[in-house]
């Protein structure tokens, strides 16, 4: 199969969608008591320079509900190679036990893959 | 500023990039009880239908955890062009009535905005 050369950029774009099929998704719902966000999101950052050195490691973004009355008021969702990569660099990451929970906030971590997209 | 031809589809890609920063994602979280994950899909696919025609609707995607005992097994994670436009879509597919709950399954939607990127 050949593309037209203007299409090329395209092309590469369209085969980087295609491996990433064997890639994960890491969602960490965190429920966080009125006055901890700006605690939490610290606790995250440390946790993210950590993990952001990890093999494996692909990419995150961490998102803040627009009412801060929300259930789960932060979400992380980030990209791993695999589901290995990812345990790990959570192993190294308790190995390296610089990482005090924050009062009052649970996480709630677990890996996924898409099983439908529009 | 002038791209060449060739980079043409990337300029593209790059202003589109750019113009997301007003949209808004929504994340709905479930709980989905043993046994009901297969009826939450299919009623998550009759909502996707409704909600995709409507304005502002930008793309969905249904990640499902590889754990099957994971708290949340289900998680959607959809672009909307605005709070308002997700908004005028919910009250709009409640008027038309025709989604009832499936037992036991306990969605927890919010709208986010990205806080921290890497």
């Amino acid at each position: 199969m050949t593309f037209p050369k203007i299409l090329a950029p395209l092309a590469v774009l369209l085969l980087t969608g295609s491996a990433a099929i064997a890639e994960v998704t890491l969602i960490n719902v965190f429920e966080v008591p009125p006055g901890q966000r700006d605690a939490a999101i610290a606790a995250w950052e440390k946790a993210r320079d950590f993990l952001q050195e990890q093999p494996g490691y692909l990419s995150t973004a961490l998102h803040g509900s627009l009412d801060p009355q929300a259930r789960f008021s932060l979400v992380n969702i980030a990209r791993w190679e695999s589901p290995a990569h990812f345990a790990d660099a959570i192993a190294a990451m308790r190995a390296a036990g610089a990482f005090p929970p924050v009062d009052g906030v649970v996480p709630n971590a677990a890996l996924y893959e898409v099983v439908r997209a529009e």
